[in-house]
């Protein structure tokens, strides 16, 4: 089995200012093609530290991968210690300018002098194209290993992984992943659901990892070619959608705002959106999915008072009786936005989401959901724990939400 | 200076199946007593490769601190490889012994047989107690090195290095950190600024990071003392905010949506929102800020032209002849909603996000950004780049219009 050596780059990274997740990402990525990594090193940006680093390494491993230091700035030493370890020179990569000059050019910019650092490559060595940055990584040979140099941003980084780094590596035995998506039904439930599967050694092997309710069921399936850890794969999906049921949304890339969007597609309906305590979260997950004009309409975000009578029509009288955070006043911005913003369906948020507003009878975490469709305004009272922060109480009301329109178009929904 | 290398054990880490956070937060605590770390490494479980790195890092290095490796299992190595590479065996503590027994017997629960081997330590070294689980710390030197063991539980981790480890750490310079935060600029633009307080070797050292235009610039200075490092941390600072101007809105944790609510306050004024290409994300960053409700009244996501025309007043007339994505709906939008939402100022985003969706005219990546206020409306045409992913043209464009706003408020307004 071939042995990957992965090296993250910058003084940022090394005095622990900021957490280094590329390597873990890279190391998963190298696992899923059977490439196992047995190490890791983080550097801070100093030359000779990096050159040692980077000679010794590939004398040791069959790849190595570095991210960071290839920035415009002085402190970006890569392309100078990849050079250096492979015993050559920097040249200018001519390819690499004009790529990085477009990249302004396209932005109506001048490209700034120094950002021509960034077209250097080591003599022996070639550019990778960048397509979503101006820093073009490197591939060369250091003592025979091949070393991809990637850049240091998670985006840029897993893009060229995947576009120009994976494709020409070895692959070994095959492992492919799926993973299936669910909300609803907390991780140590659905962990009892399915903990034969989950038992160690076993492959498929199966594993959860959970996120605001959000709970990814992880399946790798080990095989000698794709087609047979595929089918793998198909009979552990079978069998773990046969346990969770309606709490599945969908699988790997796949979000909860993805699946409702694709229901109302298929069904020929829209959803508009009022909201307070989620101030445009619910919105902004619709939107994030390209297309979604097709089923979302837009929304208001109407946070003071005053926006929810004069944009909603929720009545003052409601407001003064019950309260902003309400079942009556989630139930009246609800209807109301169906009526005035004119939707199949109509999602309405009232809460306190914190940290400071809470009281005895209304604490912090505590969310109304409004409902209104065809068949009537249904209203859920949440509470999403008085110990959640902010963000969180947000995400779990928004993705609520969004989860009551979706089983509610389910044929079987009970809910 | 003294140096540290912190050592990260453990298959899954190796792997990426989960991410080291252990690492950063024990180099940012070394830090601030002026110990420096310039490398970290990761390794799987496997004794042979354990030992050499712990030998080869302890002959090159003032401290090493590990973390995981210490549970009861047979993949647990740290505890045998410290005692190999420190050239001794390993023997039962017995005050050790006793605490695991405690921890078991206070849950009411017997000792599992296999957690005894907790308790083993080199000869040569001795036990830090646990006071949050059952893995015992170790320290041992290593060819007259000092090094630390620590359980990988974060929480453990944490409390074990504050209680027993920096106690007994040499207190050496002091290194302070701060960082500034500006919008606006790019990193080769601001890099071009403040070059000279750039080069390596200064003190403070700066350096700058990068993600969607929000550009960071970190200052670290080490001193004798902490008033010493703060007093050169605010020359620099000065320095930098002079080079800078107005495109610095913050420092270390403050946001972009922040300052602007933070402005907003202290003018006594208030914003509203409508939204169309970013979908709510305008005001779901306003309303992540606790106490939002101050200076953000709300606003409207008019995904569909129907909601332009009924929410906000566009003239249907406006939208047929120039297109949703154009600079008079921009305006039109912006002027309705501050006359219909009721605000001092209004925000409006028209554009297109992708992936699909453009043309020549308008292509990806275009973005019009209206803000009416007190004094007028203006209108900024923006390009994000037609490569650029949607989440990322949504961003750019939701912190550009936060950014204009902040903009027009400031005393030295110029755009």
């Amino acid at each position: 089995m071939q042995q990957a050596f992965i090296l993250s780059i910058g003084t940022e990274l090394a005095l622990g200012q900021t957490v280094d997740t590329n390597a873990a990402w890279l190391a998963r990525e190298l696992a899923a093609i059977g490439i196992r990594t047995t190490r890791h090193a983080t550097l801070a940006d100093e030359l000779p530290l990096i050159v040692d680093v980077l000679k010794q390494t590939a004398a040791e491993h069959d790849l190595v991968l570095v991210t960071g230091g290839l920035g415009p700035t002085a402190d970006d030493l890569t392309r100078t210690a990849l050079a250096e370890a492979a015993g050559t020179d920097l040249v200018e990569d001519p390819d690499s300018l004009a790529r990085i000059r477009a990249f302004f050019a396209e932005r109506q910019r001048e490209m700034p002098a120094r950002n021509s650092v960034q077209a250097l490559r080591p003599r022996t060595g070639r550019s990778l194209p960048n397509d979503c940055g101006t820093a073009p990584g490197v591939h060369v040979r250091i003592g025979g290993t091949p070393v991809y140099s990637l850049p240091g941003v998670p985006r840029e980084m897993r893009a060229m992984f995947e576009a120009q780094v994976r494709p020409h590596l070895p692959v070994g035995r095959v492992i492919r992943s799926r993973i299936l998506r669910s909300f609803g039904l907390g991780e140590s439930d659905l962990g009892d659901r399915i903990r034969d599967l989950m038992q160690r050694g076993r492959n498929p092997e199966v594993g959860t990892t959970a996120a605001y309710a959000l709970v990814g069921v992880r399946i790798n399936a080990t095989a000698e070619t794709a087609p047979e850890a595929d089918a793998l794969l198909d009979r552990s999906e079978a069998e773990i959608r046969a346990r969770l049921g309606d709490y599945v949304y969908g699988r790997d890339g796949e979000t909860l705002p993805g699946a409702v969007l694709a229901m109302l597609a298929t069904r020929g309906e829209t959803l508009v959106t009022a909201e307070s305590c989620t101030g445009g979260l619910v919105g902004e997950m619709l939107t994030d999915v390209p297309g979604s004009s097709r089923g979302y309409r837009g929304g208001v975000v109407t946070y003071a008072n005053a926006l929810k009578e004069s944009l909603l029509d929720v009545p003052r009288d409601t407001l003064d009786t019950h309260g902003a955070v309400s079942e009556e006043v989630a139930r009246a911005m609800a209807d109301g936005a169906r009526r005035i913003l004119g939707g199949t369906w109509a999602l309405a948020t009232t809460g306190v989401a914190g940290p400071s507003g809470g009281t005895t009878d209304k604490p912090v975490g505590l969310v109304y959901i409004g409902l209104a469709g065809p068949d009537g305004t249904t209203v859920r009272r949440c509470l999403f724990g008085s110990d959640a922060t902010r963000a969180a109480i947000r995400q779990r009301a928004a993705l609520t939400a969004l989860n009551l329109v979706r089983r509610r178009c389910l044929p079987s929904a009970e809910d």
